[in-house]
């Protein structure tokens, strides 16, 4: 296996290969994180599901684990937003990835502490506004991503490469990609990284519950749905909860009634609890690329022995 | 530019490139379907909006125009289906797409003419189903495509690599495909080929009207849609009638009160007629990437030369 993949996007975060593991609700902890970091890419804990104090807790564990590179992800439409952020750059993390809200809220904290500033966009909007702000990278993700999406509904295939064009800052390709062969047209298609969420979540290094993995490695092509769109789009694998909500949506229920029907802590009853029937199972189209659930360390090394494999000809 | 990218299509089709253009309602007529194939790629009719004797014109100036390779698409669910298969094979035209229904339907009249058959799928499973019915091709056709569409949203990033799992034989990528980079990312995907709708709707041989390429052209990342899911799902760029149509779903109407709303003609009044503001414009997400008309061959040339670029070293 290939030592390095250089890219911008290793140069400015110091890792190996070209792939960061995605902070996702109940999923990425500190154990995945650490895990990702050994591997020699980043490792990121998802602050969406934690409090500032539990935060604090995760990352000093993981640095107790790894002295690979690690990130925070923080949604910023979450009220305690900034508690996160401070916790976060208060415990010496220097590479924040920041989704789910405006870029410009974070510019001055993130600068006065000279972190390295990663931004999650939906479109070329959002792309150039997080620039603008003065985000050192950008993560575009694409429609067919797990979890909360945007509006627009713009799949990786074509944001990544109308991303390059736009903007001068690295792009990195995210949504839907779990195999070495996407990770390949990622590259071609201009990005100089990718962000890989579920395919992590499924490895026993995840805190996702046992049921959820399961649900992801038996999932097909057509087994996820964004929904819920009048409160915030979302994706997961359909079961009986998603049908609900859908039937509510279809039918034109208005924000508050589908607010009803979604109910209270849904994803961590799916995720962390394994409900998968009642609960959210958050997971991007890429679960159906995914048959098994293996090692973090070896997913990052089938991605890069596929790349190998394809810079030797792979590709006619 | 180099004569050939040999793939197991090329092989089939006999074509020097494995490009394949799409057939477009009110867009694809003879003079576009003969400069593809003047080209080096597969020129297509679609005969979706064409009754049998108008196609069976259609075809007769195409083969005057070209010695070049022809095909003509066929929506299987068009009532006059088979007679449009008659008239297609009866002209001596030896490659049929078949699109938007069962294709069982076709499998003996195909054969029986020694025809190749292609067939285009929108999930695995419909994939499977053609393999079985004696399809030799099938074209994965990701949601980000433009015109009707599958009901599982599956993306052209995510469909087309578990398509190739699945088959033995050749997948081809459709939907969301402009540029050169997308190209080789398809091929990175296992694809052995590419259709291509809307960037070929945009040339000055497209019979689509000028007022339609111009909002082709002026699209930006997120300017279609896919609406109308509760008759048959189907993307376009939004403009005032989309919102009213998508307006009647969002409040839940029904099948009825829909097909109310959307009323007839609309495709024709939008790509043929150029009514920008209440036809349908159908287009793919590519539109974001299409920044001008230009001839056929022009865009032949760009999809090659972007190739080789690539394998000169695009990809890091």
């Amino acid at each position: 296996m290939i030592d390095a993949i250089p890219t911008r996007v290793t140069k400015i975060l110091g890792i190996r290969y070209p792939i960061l593991q995605a902070g996702m609700v109940w999923a990425s902890g500190w154990r995945l994180a650490a895990a990702c970091a050994e591997a020699g890419i980043l490792g990121c804990i998802g602050a969406g599901s934690m409090k500032p104090d539990h935060l604090e807790r995760q990352i000093a564990k993981a640095r107790t684990a790894t002295t690979g590179r690690l990130a925070v992800n923080i949604p910023l439409l979450r009220g305690d937003a900034p508690a996160l952020l401070d916790v976060t750059l208060d415990a010496g993390i220097d590479v924040i990835i920041s989704s789910a809200g405006n870029p410009a809220l974070v510019t001055e904290r993130v600068q006065r502490a000279g972190a390295t500033w990663i931004h999650v966009v939906p479109t070329v909007k959002h792309g150039r506004k997080a620039e603008a702000s003065g985000a050192h990278i950008v993560i575009g993700e694409g429609f067919e991503a797990g979890g909360h999406n945007g509006a627009d509904e713009v799949t990786t295939f074509c944001l990544v490469p109308q991303l390059v064009d736009a903007l001068s800052i690295p792009v990195i390709a995210a949504g839907g990609i779990a195999d070495h062969r996407q990770f390949v047209a990622a590259l071609a298609l201009g990005a100089e990284g990718i962000s890989v969420g579920t395919r992590f979540a499924a490895t026993p290094e995840s805190s996702a519950h046992e049921n959820y993995k399961r649900a992801v490695v038996e999932a097909g092509d057509g087994a996820t749905a964004l929904f819920a769109k009048p409160i915030a789009p979302v994706r997961a694998i359909k079961n009986a909860w998603v049908a609900r909500v859908r039937a509510a949506e279809a039918r034109g229920a208005g924000r508050d009634e589908l607010l009803d029907v979604y109910g209270r802590s849904a994803a961590r009853r799916g995720i962390l609890e394994g409900d998968v029937t009642e609960g959210e199972l958050e997971a991007g189209q890429s679960s159906g690329l995914i048959q098994d659930v293996i090692p973090a360390a070896e997913v990052v090394r089938r991605f890069v022995e596929g790349y190998e494999a394809a810079r030797g000809g792979m590709i006619p």
